[in-house]
């Protein structure tokens, strides 16, 4: 089975709770015991998971984060995001989470998170349960 | 299959290799030809592959992961741990290994570790078998 | 099914692009619905998705990750590739994809690069196809 997720980001970067809709998706398919793939197709984004009992937590990520990969730097490709590509390697694309008793098996402080790295934009999830 | 292992830190920040276990956990589950899914149910570690065969590697990776991410900056969150945050999302909370004549397929030199980032803690890693 | 892909790097580091290589074994393999797992055995190289229209984005993402992960610290492993093995862990060693329509699902601009951060070396890439 495989889900699409519509997801608008309204900053440049901005770290997006997405865990009560991959919840739903999951609980939706009614598999009892599987994967669930998360694919971002785009390549100025990630997913990633964190806290999220304070919002505090996802700020100092993007913070430190574009201190550790700067925007402006000597950078060849002439769209102003190439630190928004390295990011996206960074935290990476993709995402395998496990399905047990029909669940999604997450920790309790485990919240999922659409990393958009060069908004405002509209962007696109894919979801692939296997069982 | 579900397996969960329980793994105990010692130190703030400590990369424990626990390739012995999960190429236990395979072998015991009898499966020819699948995929293992790691998931560490936490936001302050993660899980990754190395080298064992000289330890220095994994000391020069906290020691250099130290220096990118640094424990004090001016984070909002007020726990301490924000550079644990980071360094989570970083390395990531998950791992997919392939299954392959009922073995591990791992490379040489390739270990499996579980990265405590703001240890000592009592931890546990979720394994996932999917044929 | 599981399949092996042979990489010759020719620079220290360097990313390659493999993407035509991963869509032709999916091809073949033909599976209609399922995760192509792609795993890199090696713990000085590894395996990301970026864009390929501009070819300066991967040169900015080899440079920048340069930047970041020194090659020469206070490094205590000898063979003088610390660097290597830390990026390694940052870009990771695996990377699960989803096969729709008997095709590989990539976004636009996503193509697949196999890193190599300790080149130039004979390199393999394990492909490991579930339905």
């Amino acid at each position: 089975m495989l889900k699409t997720l519509n997801i608008k980001s309204s900053s440049r970067t901005e770290l997006i709770n997405i865990t009560n809709d991959i919840i739903k998706i999951v609980k939706d398919c009614r598999v009892g015991s599987g994967i669930c793939l998360l694919h971002v197709p785009h390549t100025t984004a990630a997913i990633t998971i964190n806290e999220s009992a304070d919002p505090d937590v996802v700020i100092d990520i993007t913070v430190k984060m574009n201190e550790i990969v700067s925007r402006n730097s000597n950078y060849r490709h002439m769209e102003g995001n190439s630190d928004a590509h390295i990011k996206s390697s960074l935290f990476g694309p993709s995402l395998s989470l496990i399905i047990e008793d029909a669940k999604l098996l997450l920790g309790t402080w485990q919240n999922i998170y659409f990393c958009e790295f060069d908004g405002p934009r509209n962007r696109n999830l894919f979801i692939k349960i296997i069982s």
